[in-house]
């Protein structure tokens, strides 16, 4: 299942019969008017870096060379692309007679103005084979190595890019307004392939999620219901069934010289070994090098014509699907030079567009390290807009559920939150309670609706770009079991034969409803929010089990209140005046009821009581 | 006991006959040739404000002006004093005919070129009550208000500077080069007045303790033990007794009005509010000027009389009782703007000097942004050379205590030692197992011999400046209680009645004598060795129990390992090529013995191997 999207045949040279002899171009197609004039393709055939390749004159743009490695099976052409060069389909010629025909677009109105998702998002993230199954004839594709299997946990089990495009009405009811979907291209391997992240082809979106073409789709529908899509990219490995196992680009194609070594090459996950200044070069190189699993070779971003082919890559399917931000998988394992090449030249085409890198560390002076902006001691300069808070998402579900003291409870989160001085830009946080590589909120919060809607409206209201796992809304749980496939269970409404429907309401618990509720009012509040959007953070000492604070923007203040105790409160304002001025009264988020707030508020047991002054 | 030591008699106009109404001056006296030409002399007497002071002249030497407050018992003279004034006794007569001589001394030679402590010394902290008796004499002085109880966990045991004079050639020995004692200042507290931390006179030492010029005599019989002294400074807060309280200098001299309102105006101890972008103004104030309890009032440092007071009076102690440095109590607390001046004017006077910040936290992100040389996003500038490392200090008893895995175990101390990206100097950071404020650590380690050796072996080689607590040598041990008072417990040897002598070894059990040996190897290594001093710290991830690491100088690599294993290990070096290069051979500090470093070696169980290559 080779990149049959972007394959284009072969004619001789005076096109008098077919030759079925295939050559793949990456990209397949590119564009006029991008900021970059340079262009790198990669030619992928039999041999063909013995052929000598000649651009059939085009107005602004010129081959200026081409690179041969060590593989004769691959050729680089490196064209530069002059600003006024018109679209075209491009005509290259081999001596030896061949040809083929190579597609310059032209860009979509304002492509380069384009917005990234912001504080403002709701980010929904959602396992495509999991969520809802929207076309049953592509669950099994003939000559893909894994057929589907809903029965098991690491099984595909048909959820798809359809199944996602009928649930936009709801998705928009709820108040999304971002989608993150993990990786929904071509996983073409013998087994666990749902996921995702072991990606047999860069260009092609999974036959069994969908194609190319649906994904366009998808994203032009979820625009049209206020979604933006952020696409899940992965720069650190790929699938073994990857055509560069077996046929790599260059020898250096792929780091530890293409040898997992029954794990002596495995990845140490010591990303701090970045940082350290007494770091051994020996654990770096383990760290950086060193694979994730055998099944996911590591690849060498140091290579420079990867390097390019990986940031082509990044443009190609923001210009193609219309992408508003991309999200950036197990992001500090890859070369650090290369990342900041790669969010340069993303960010220098694109200047108002947002890209989140996964690093996954509780230390905010690690994670901060990678945030654009940050000045570091070692001079690292990187250009990647947005960091995951993972030191938040720790720091919640801890205080929730420690009692109360003067280093547990909801101290950790005050803390946590205290430690934004370490970023540039504290906004541009992705806040997040779990996600697909985490036991469930509602799991870790011992099944507790109160608490996991003080979570929610917590992550909800305070500084940075919201991001829900899917089904949190209805309570998924995977308390049986932290297996990855438990926490990616199906959603229900998405798949023939449950027994609930969270599209429809229809077989939901009381509690299930009573969460969606409260998420559809806490996202829809969020959507139309200016303070919840940009207004200032200020927050207050936890005291008493209740941590409180404030969003304050030109026209609105917010304030939340997070009562821990199980009796309410009668709870003095007093320390409060600073963020309440001299207003009067509020209006209740959840009960719509005007609230003075002269002297006290009540606050109602284990609940979030968020107040509005207008 | 106010202030006996610098109270000058005061004469009629003509001398003719004794006054014995007395003004206070502070500081005492002065010195020429200080690289600040300014001197502020606060006067303390009732109704002295009422005086028009004049100088009798005297060449260089300028009284530029007086200040008054809103308290008539105080004024304040601000001197000049140029570079080139002479020494002499000032002379200020008032108009009304009061007389009083001021000494302005030469300075001791170089004294302004004074070496600061280091990253080769290690720093022994002494509780001096708790210490050695050296004159029973002082037990109890007439006329202050707590008397010697030795029977008092929290009362005063009698310990005191002669007691310390008598025990230099053992501190020698053992291979201290810094002291550090608390507060030996007078603390004329009704109670629980031994920890030195309540001070009721900055410029008097403790009559209980000896007296100001037994002190200075303890610092030059330490030079000539090769030992430098490190005073306890408190700049946050004094003493409830102390003569501030009811006679206060200027009306906003203490913080919170000077009322502690029952605790209402207690500290939050919340540090992060000074770095935390989101804090409420509330809860800054509620931090920096919130009292630590009813009997120790915050100084309000913003109040510019008072923090010049505060500058010059450590700058008097550092040129009066020649210290080689200055250990900062509960540092954040204070004022952060003074806090920069204060260091500022004390490394502008001794730019080779050394301060000791303690900032009691865990985050290297927090602890680092005091350092002098850090770029802090706030644009806050420090002049402070070196903070705690309470980082380490927590780790390194989880390191120990814990069983190893991917996030338990050694890699807390890998990864904390990592964070010292976040430092401008990591070798200025102060390392220590436990103080004076804390569980002491053969408690922590369950009196564990094995693990305490292991960890004083990796505070005395890894990098920064060392910090012993007295009796840790002999395995001092508080594990009847977390009380101060069992912390701070006698030295055994420095009181009378005592069954065991650790300065003679009578007494001491099998496992004292062992660690006691042990230290003393360390610390006379330390105190030699280029490569602990100021050698390259290179470590590796630790692995199977056993964390290693390496100092490297130009003239010698020194090679830790740390077996937490209860068994031998065999021990590959493969992955230490980059440290050991051509070489072949080391020597075992322990036992002297040659080591091949081809292959393997091989590790005892539950303990550091140290092997010095040369």
């Amino acid at each position: 299942m080779k990149s049959l999207m972007h394959t284009f045949l072969l004619s001789t040279l005076f096109g008098m019969c077919l030759n079925v002899n295939a050559i793949t171009a990456s990209p397949q197609n590119w564009w006029v008017g991008m900021q970059s004039q340079q262009l790198q393709i990669m030619l992928h055939k039999a041999n063909i870096a013995k052929q000598q390749w000649q651009l059939e004159p085009h107005a602004g743009v010129e081959l200026t060379s081409i690179t041969h490695t060590d593989n004769p099976n691959y050729a680089f052409l490196n064209l530069t692309i002059n600003p006024d060069a018109k679209p075209a389909s491009l005509i290259f010629k081999s001596k030896s007679g061949e040809r083929f025909e190579y597609p310059l677009l032209a860009r979509e109105k304002n492509s380069s103005q384009r917005k990234g998702f912001n504080s403002s998002d709701t980010i929904y993230l959602i396992n495509p084979d999991r969520f809802a199954n929207g076309d049953n004839s592509n669950d099994t594709i003939q000559g893909m190595l894994e057929a589907a299997n809903p029965q098991e946990r690491g099984g595909r089990h048909g959820g798809d890019i359809q199944g996602i495009i009928d649930a936009l009405p709801y998705l928009q009811k709820l108040g999304v307004t971002q989608l993150w979907l993990t990786p929904p291209l071509e996983n073409d391997m013998p087994s666990y392939s749902y996921h995702g992240y072991a990606i047999t082809d860069f260009y092609t979106i999974d036959p069994r999620m969908g194609s190319n073409e649906l994904y366009r789709e998808l994203s032009a529908k979820a625009k049209q219901h206020g979604i933006g899509m952020v696409m899940d990219l992965v720069l650190n490995h790929f699938g073994s069934e990857h055509e560069w196992m077996t046929d790599k680009p260059t020898a250096d194609w792929i780091n530890f010289n293409g040898d997992f070594a029954n794990g002596k090459h495995a990845t140490s996950h010591a990303r701090q070994t970045i940082q350290d200044p007494h770091a051994s070069e020996f654990d770096k190189r383990q760290f950086s090098d060193g694979w994730f699993v055998a099944t996911m070779p590591d690849l060498n971003q140091r290579q420079p014509l990867l390097a390019t082919y990986l940031i082509q890559n990044a443009i190609w399917w923001i210009e193609y699907a219309d992408l508003s931000g991309i999200r950036v998988d197990t992001y500090s394992y890859s070369d650090k030079a290369f990342l900041a090449n790669w969010t340069k030249a993303i960010m220098t085409e694109y200047p108002d567009f947002n890209i989140v890198g996964e690093e996954w560390t509780s230390n905010p002076a690690i994670a901060s390290y990678w945030q654009a902006g940050k000045v570091n001691n070692d001079g690292y300069t990187s250009s990647l807009p947005s960091v995951m808070d993972f030191s938040l998402q720790e720091a919640l579900i801890q205080a929730l559920n420690e009692d109360e003291s003067w280093n547990t409870g909801w101290v950790k989160v005050y803390q946590s939150i205290a430690n934004d001085f370490l970023y540039p830009n504290p906004d541009n946080l992705l806040v997040f309670a779990d996600n697909h590589d985490m036991s469930r909120v509602f799991t870790e919060l011992e099944q507790d609706l109160d608490k996991t809607k003080m979570a929610m409206a917590m992550l909800l209201t305070t500084r940075g770009i919201a991001q829900m796992y899917y089904g949190t809304e209805v309570l998924l749980d995977n308390t049986d079991s932290n297996d990855h496939g438990d926490i990616r269970i199906d959603f229900p409404g998405g798949f023939k034969g449950q027994t609930s429907n969270a599209f429809t309401g229809q077989g939901l618990s009381d509690e299930q409803r009573d969460m969606q509720q409260a998420i559809t009012t806490l996202l829809n509040f969020r959507k139309q929010s200016p303070a919840i959007a940009h207004g200032k953070l200020t927050h207050f000492s936890p005291k008493a089990g209740i941590y409180s604070y404030a969003r304050i923007s030109d026209q609105q203040t917010v304030l939340v209140f997070l009562n821990k105790n199980s009796a309410a409160k009668s709870w003095s304002l007093a320390y409060m005046q600073e963020v309440i001025g001299q207003h009067k009264q509020a209006i209740n988020l959840f009960t719509n009821q005007a609230i003075s707030l002269i002297d006290t508020v009540t606050l109602a047991p284990k609940s979030a009581t968020v107040l509005i002054i207008e």
